[in-house]
C-alpha cells in the first residue's frame, strides 16, 4: 500500500520546501524532489498547496460521561470529523472518579477508544491520591506510554484536585519523567460564584461567565505554576483562556521555567457575549470551562500565540446535544460543559491566523502539530514530514474557502460555535497512517483504523528542594 | 496635665513644618509657631530635632500561645520597649483555635492587654468558619471596633484557613466594612516541604527558608488578591518578605485594586544566611515565617517600600527565648516562629531608609505611623500632629547614635537579630497619650496606661459579582 | 473683607470632615465646627456640598503663539472660566523659540498674564542650549520662583529638544532643585510618519493619529526616565495618553524612581475615532498633540489615576477656533495643536471618577489639586483647606447637573470636545484669593485679580553618577 | 574527498538520535544508522560524543580599523581559532565610516576577509544617510547576499546612528527583506558621562561601566524597537548584556513583535569587577562596549537565554593586545573597545548551560548554531546536520577537559578573559565544508579555505503604517 504527494511544498515546523512525498507501510519512506512514482502508489496532486504534517488536537473528550450525560461524539465519529479538518491524531483523557482506580479507567477507556479512526493517545487525570494512584501512574508511565497527567482545578466535589493532590501527584511525574497538566480555575471561587449567582436568581447561561471570572483562571495558573517551580516540574496549561493565566505563563517562562500553554480555537474567536444570546439553545451550546471571555482576551491570546508563550492549539472537544444542554434549562451550573471544533480548529487557525499575518506557515505547523508532538514526545515519529516519520499528512489548500455550518459538518453535534464563519484554507486531502481518509470533500475513515500511540517517558529529574538542599547540607553536618 | 514640646520640626506624612505642640489631656490642644507655654507644663526642648506622630506597629503578638509556648514578652513590657523606640501603639492579633469561638478569644486578649503602657488594638484572625463566626464578625465590627481580620494561610493542621473559609471571610468582611488581612504562604507546600526535609534528614534551621520558599509566598499572595478581586473587597497584605509576593502586590495595584502591603523592619535588612549560622541558637534565634530572604529580595522590598507599592513597616514582634527555641533543636519544624523588633523598628528605618536617601522623612513617617492609621480607619487621631489628635508623639533626634544589642535593649527577649546594628536616628523622647513615657534614656512606661483604640468599620460596599451581575440582569429577565 | 463657608464637608486630600471654613485677606482664617460668623462676612451655605482645594490646572497654554497662529484663549478669560468650573491656579507655559532669550520670555510671558483673573504660575521651556541658557535656569530658579521646566520631545525643526538638550537640562535642573518635565514623544518619527502620511496622499485629520503612534509616545517616555534615572533627577511627564508611557512610568517607580505622571480630561474620555468625522472641522478641533487614542488606553489611563501611577489631572487648555483649526485644512501637519477645557476638568472627573467608585472623593482632590500642589511646592499654600492656605475653595455640589456645551460654556473657543456630556457634580462656588469668583452661574471673575505664584525649589542633589563614582574612586587612587 | 563520522549521537535543534554522518565534496550526503564507510574516506570515532551542526558566531570583528588601530586578531587566524573551538562560521561587520561608499567599505572587507579558513558572512553597517546609502543597500541584498544591516546607536562624533538614520535605514531594510540589527548603547549619554567623568578625575577603566549604565542600553533598545515596531521591520538586538534591555524585548515579543536578542558569552559568565582590577592592563582588556555588569545582570541572562528570549550567543570577537589598550591610559575612553572569544564560546556555554541544566543539548545547539543560521536565513545549509546540508560539522566530547588559559588558546591577542576557567566539554574535531580542520588538538585549518556566504533576502512586506492607513483611507475620500 504505497502513495505519493507529488509538487507540493512541504511545511515542516522549522522550514519549507518543494518535495514530493513518497508513503509506504503507514510510513514515510522518501521525501524529495521529483521522485519516482512507483506503478501502483496512490497519486496526490500538491500543486499549489502545502504538504504539512498531519494536525494533532492534544485536548479531546470523546464519549466522556460527565454531568450526568455522556459526550454525543465518540472515538470513531470525532477521529473521522478530526481527519475532515486535516487532523490525524488526538490526545484524549482518561478521567477516574475520586476513589476510582487508575488502571481500570484506563482500561475502559482503552476499550472505548479502539474504534477510533485516526491515532490517538491518553492524558490520565489524577482526581485523587492514596498509594495505588502512586503506584499506577508508575505502571501508565513505565508500561503503558503515557507521560501525561491532568488535574482539574476545578469542578468541586467532583474531580477537582486540592493542593496536597497537586503536591503529590506533580512530584511523582516528576521522578517517572511525565509531565503534569492543569485545568486552571480555583474550584472553590467558582463553586461560590455559582450559589451566589443562583441565590441571586440569575440561573441562565449568562451567569456561566459570572461565576468563572478570568481571576479565577489566573489564580489557578499561578498556583500550579508555582507549585511546579519549587517541585522542580515542567508544567503544561490546557485551554488558556485569559489573559490573567496568559500572564503568569510568560512570567514563569522568564524565570526560567519550562511551561507551557495550549489554547483552544474557540477562545481565539468567539467572546462572552454569547451567553448573552436570548435563546437559551444557544447559549447554552456556548457553554464550557473555561468560558469564553470579553474581547480583549482575545487579542492577548494571539499575542501569547505569536511570541511563543503558548504552545499548543487545541479544542475540548466535548459534543453535548441541545436536549443534554437542557439538563440546566433552570441552573446553569448543570447545563453539561463543552462544545466542538476538533474538524474546525485547523482551517480557524488558518484563516485567522496565517492570512492575516499573524502567524507563518512554519508556525501554523508548529503550533498545530509540532509543538504538541514534542511536548509529549511523539516527535519526529509525528508532528514532522520526514523519512521514517508516521505517515500522517494534511495537503492544506491555501486558496479553498468554505462557511463553517452545522449543516455541513462532519462533527456529531446539533450545533457549531463557528457558524457562519467564512474560512480561507482547507484541508485537500488527509493521510493518515499511509491512507488517504479525506479527499476533497469525500470522507474515508475507517473504524478502528487507528492505533493507540506510547509516549515514551522523559529523563527523570530531581526534585527542586533536593538540588537546593544539597547546598545546604553542609550546615546540617558541620552543626551535628 | 499637659506638655508643650518647642522648638522642632513638626514632620507628618504631608509636610514638615517648625512648630511648637501643645498636648493636655491627652489631646494635642494647639501647633503652632511661638506658643506659650503654661506655667505647669511640662518642656520638652525638641532643637534640631523632628516631632513626629508616634509609631504604630500593626504587627505584634504579645505573649501568644503558639507551638506549645507563649512568648515571652507581655502586653506590658512589649508596649513598653515600643516605647523606648518611638512606638506608641500597637495592633496586635487575636487568634482564635479552629472552633474556639470569636468573642471568646476576643475577650481573652482584651483581658490580656490590660495592662499595656500604650494604646493598642486587635485585628481578630479567622481561623474556621461556621455561623457563629459570620455573626461574631458581625459583632466585632459593630460593638467592639475591630475592623480588620486576619487569615494565616500557612500553618496546615493548625490554624490554616482553606479558601473556603477566606471566600466566606472576605465576603463577611466585605458587607460589615472591614478589610481582610492574610499571611500569605501556601500552607500546604510548606508542610510537604518540610516533611520532605526531615525525611531528608535536613533536621536543623538551615531547613527552615528551604520548606518556605518565595514561591510559596507569591503564590498565597496572589491567591488572596485574586478572591478579593472576585468578592471586591481591600485586602492588606502582612509581612511580604519577597520579590514574588511584592510583584503580586504591584500588578494588583496596577488593574486597580486595593491591596496593601506591609513589610517588616527584618525583612528589608537580614538575609537568610542567618540560618546557616554554626550556633543553633542563633539560627534558630531567627527563624520566624515568612523567613528572611536571599539579599535581591531585600533590594526588591525597599524599591517596593520607595515606590508605594508597600505602605506600612511592621515587626510580627513575637518572642521566644533560647530555652523555648530548644523545642525545635531536633526539627526544625517544631522551632516557635518569631523574633523580636517592636522597639527596634523605627531607628532601622531612618538609618537604612532616611539617612541613605532612599526615604524622605514625611515618608518615613507615613510607613512607620500614617498609613497604618489611615488603612486601620484610626486617622487623624492617631498618626498625626495636629490639633485635636492625641498626643501620641516622637521626637527625633537623626544625630543621635548607638549600637543596638540584647544587652541594653527593653524587649524581653535574650537575642537580638540587629545586635550590632549602628544606627543613627533615635527617639529622644516619646509622648504617649500626653504623657512623656521615655525621655533620653529614662522609660517611664506605666503598666495599664494604653487604652484599647476602637476602630470605626469602612463604609460596606456591594459584592464585586452584583455588580457586575446587575449588567447582566436583562437577558436573564428577557430570557423568561 | 471676609466670608465664611458653613455647614459643609471639608474635603483634603488625606480626610474628609464637617466644619464650617473662614476667610479673610485671602487667606483661610480658621477651619472648625460651629465658627462664628463676622457680621461683615459673606456667608455661603455649603450644606450637602464638599469644601474643598481649588483646583489647580498644571497645563495650560493661555494665548499662545504657536504653529503660526495665537490661541484664542488669553489670560484673562481662561482663568474666568476655570473658575467657572471650580479651578482656581493654572500653570501656564513659558516656551521661548529656539536661540530665544529664556529671561526675555519669561518677561514676556508674565507681562501677558498680568491680565488673569485666578493665580497662575509658569513652567519654563528650554528649547536649546548655551550658556546663557545655563544661566537663566538659574535665575529663574533662584530669583523668580520657578522650580520646573519643560522639554518637548516632539515637534522637529520647531522646539524639539535633543538628547543632548535634555541631558544638559536635567543635569542643570538637578543642580538648582528644579524638576524637569517632558512632553513625551519622539518627534524624529512623527515627522517621518507625517511625511510618509502626506506622500500616500492621507492629509486630512484622520492623519494625525496615525502620524503619532502610542510606540512613539511610549519611546519618549522611557528615554526621558532613562535619562532622569542615570542623572538622578525626578521627572513629570506632561498629557500621558498611551499604556505603552503609563507602562514606563509605573516600571521607574517600581525601580524607586521619582517619576510623576499627568493626565488630561480628555485622555480619558475621548477616542480617536473623533479623527475620522466626516465633518473637517469637528476632526480638526479634536487635533492635540498627543492625540486621543483607541479605547483601551483610556481604560488603562483610569487605572493608572486610580493605582497612583499618574498623580495630577490637566487639560492642556490650547483653543484655537475653527478658522485657525483651517489652515490645516489641506496638510493635517499645519492644523493648529490643542483643545480647551480647562473649565470642564473638574466635572468631567467627579462624573467619570467619582460617581463610578473608580476614585473617592479624597483622591478626587489629590489628583484635580493637592498633588499638583506637592509635585511643583506650592503645597499647603495651594492644594489644602486649612488655616493658613491662600483660600482658593470649590464649593462642590455632588448633586448638581449639567449638560456640557459649547453654547453655554465660558472658554473662548468655538467648540467644546465634552459637547453633550452629561455631567454630575459641579462647582457652586468658586473662591479665589478669599473672594466670591463663581457663584451658582454667576461669574465674577476680576481682570487682573490673580497673581504670580513663586515656586521655591526643591534641595538640590548630587548628580547619580557622583554618588556611583565616589564608590569607584579608591581604585582609581590605588592604581595611580 | 569524504569523510564519515560514525557512532556518535547526531544532534539538531529539534532532537537527538544515534546516526553516522557521511560527507563528500563539502556537503553531508548522508545520515543515518550503520552507513556504509566507502573505502577512501576519513573515518572520525565520535562514539560517547555529539556530533551537532559547527557553530555560527554571529558577531565577530576580525582586523577592524577601529579607535585608531587594527585589531589583533584577522581573518585567517580568527576563523582558525574559532574551529579549534567548534566554531565553522562567522558572520561579521562591513562598518563603513560616515560619508564613506557602502559598495567600497565592502569590497574592501571582502578582500580582507579572503584569507578566512572558515566560512563567512556579513553584516553591513549603515552610519550615515543619503541616496547612495539607499541604493548601495539595494545592491547589497539583491546581488551580494547581505540581510542584515547594523546600526550603533552609541560612538556619538564617530559612527553613531541617530534616528533620522535609524528610521531610512529601517524602512529600507524591511522593503528590501533585510533584517537591521542595534548595538544598543544611548550615545548621547555615554559620551556626556565619559566626559563628566574624565571632568571628576576618573580618567582608568573604573570609569569605562560607570559611563555606560545598563539604562543607557534599556534606552536604546526601546528606541530601536518602538521603531521597528511603528514600521513594521523585524530588529535583532546584539550583545545584549543587562535586564534592561532584555525586558525590553521580552516585552516587545510579548506584544507580538519579531524582536531577537543575542548574549555574548562573556556577558554571561564576567561581571564588572574586572574594571576595578589593580593592574590596569587587566581591567583594560576587558574593555568592551556594553561593558561587563554588575552580577544580577547575568543571572538575568541566562534566564532569557533558557526561555527563549535570547536566541543567539556570539562573542563580538575583536582583539586588542595591551599595547593597544594602552592608548586610553590616561583617559578610558581611548582605550579600544573589544575581547576575543570566538574560540571558548561554545565550550563556555556549555561548561556553564549544558552541565548546569540550563539547557538541553538541543538548545545548546539551537543558541550556537542553528538560531543564527535561522535569523539570517541560511537555514537549513548552516545550522542542521541533515543530507544536503553543508559539511559544518563539531564533534563534541562533553566528557572532555581543559582549563582555558592565553598560554594554550588560539586566538591572536595577548589576554583571555576566561584566563583560569575549567571548562568540561570540547570539540574533539571540528569539519568545515566536509573537511577536519580540527582533530583533538591538531589544528589543521587551512588559509583562504572559508568562502562568502550570499544570504538570500526575507520576502519583502509593508510598513506598518501602509496597513493601517488603508484602514482609514474611506474617511479621506469621503471627506474630500
Amino acid at each position: 500500500m504505497s502513495l505519493i504527494i507529488k509538487g507540493g511544498t512541504v511545511v515542516n515546523a522549522d522550514r519549507s520546501f518543494r518535495a514530493d512525498v513518497y508513503c509506504e507501510d503507514g510510513v514515510i519512506k522518501a521525501v524529495g524532489t521529483d521522485l519516482d512514482t512507483p506503478g501502483d502508489a496512490e497519486v496526490i496532486d500538491a500543486g499549489g498547496q502545502y504538504v504539512m504534517p498531519g494536525g494533532i488536537d492534544p485536548h479531546t473528550h470523546m464519549q466522556l460521561p460527565f454531568m450526568g450525560t455522556v459526550a454525543s461524539e465518540d472515538f470513531e465519529t470525532g477521529t473521522a470529523a478530526a481527519m475532515a479538518g486535516g487532523t490525524t491524531m488526538i490526545i484524549d483523557f482518561v478521567i477516574p472518579d475520586p476513589e476510582e482506580n487508575l488502571m481500570a479507567a484506563y482500561r475502559k477507556w482503552r476499550g472505548w477508544a479502539e474504534k477510533a479512526c485516526a491515532d490517538y493517545a491518553f492524558h490520565v487525570a489524577v482526581t485523587w491520591w492514596d498509594d495505588s494512584v502512586h503506584a499506577d501512574m508508575g505502571t501508565l508511565v513505565r508500561e503503558e506510554g503515557v507521560n501525561s497527567f491532568k488535574h482539574f482545578m476545578a469542578y468541586k466535589g467532583a474531580i477537582m484536585a486540592e493542593d496536597e493532590v497537586l503536591y503529590n501527584s506533580f512530584t511523582r511525574a516528576l521522578e517517572l519523567g511525565a509531565i503534569p497538566t492543569v485545568h486552571a480555575e480555583n474550584g472553590e471561587l467558582v463553586w461560590q460564584l455559582q450559589r451566589k449567582l443562583l441565590e441571586m436568581g440569575i440561573t441562565g447561561p449568562e451567569a456561566h461567565p459570572l461565576s468563572r471570572p478570568p481571576e479565577a483562571e489566573g489564580e489557578a495558573a499561578n498556583r500550579a505554576i508555582r507549585l511546579a517551580q519549587v517541585i522542580g516540574c515542567p508544567l503544561y496549561i490546557v485551554h488558556v483562556s485569559c489573559r490573567q493565566a496568559l500572564e503568569e505563563i510568560a512570567r514563569a517562562q522568564a524565570e526560567g521555567s519550562r511551561v507551557f500553554g495550549e489554547v483552544l480555537a474557540g477562545h481565539l474567536l468567539i467572546d462572552e457575549s454569547v451567553y448573552r444570546h436570548p435563546d437559551f439553545d444557544v447559549a447554552a451550546a456556548h457553554v464550557m470551562s473555561p468560558p469564553f471571555r470579553a474581547k480583549e482576551h482575545q487579542a492577548a491570546l494571539w499575542k501569547g500565540l505569536q511570541s511563543g508563550t503558548l504552545q499548543t492549539t487545541g479544542t475540548d472537544h466535548c459534543c453535548f446535544c441541545a436536549p443534554q444542554k437542557a439538563m440546566g434549562k433552570d441552573d446553569f451550573s448543570l447545563i453539561p460543559n463543552g462544545t466542538g471544533g476538533v474538524e474546525d480548529r485547523m482551517s480557524v487557525l488558518w484563516t485567522h491566523g496565517v492570512t492575516t499575518g499573524r502567524l507563518t506557515v512554519e508556525e501554523f505547523v508548529a503550533v498545530t502539530s509540532t509543538n504538541a508532538a514534542k511536548i509529549f514526545n511523539i516527535y519526529p515519529r509525528k508532528g514532522w514530514v520526514g523519512e521514517g516519520a508516521d505517515a500522517d499528512i494534511t495537503v492544506w489548500d491555501p486558496a479553498a474557502t468554505k462557511t463553517i455550518s452545522v449543516k455541513t459538518h462532519h462533527q456529531k453535534v446539533d450545533y457549531n460555535i463557528f457558524e457562519g464563519m467564512e474560512i480561507t484554507g482547507l484541508a485537500s486531502h488527509t493521510v493518515a497512517n499511509g491512507k488517504l481518509t479525506w479527499a476533497n470533500g469525500d470522507l474515508r475513515a475507517v473504524r478502528g483504523a487507528g492505533s493507540y500511540v506510547k509516549r515514551p517517558a522523559f529523563q527523570p529529574v530531581f526534585h527542586a528542594l533536593e538540588k537546593i538542599a544539597r547546598a545546604n547540607v553542609p550546615t546540617a553536618v558541620a552543626r551535628s
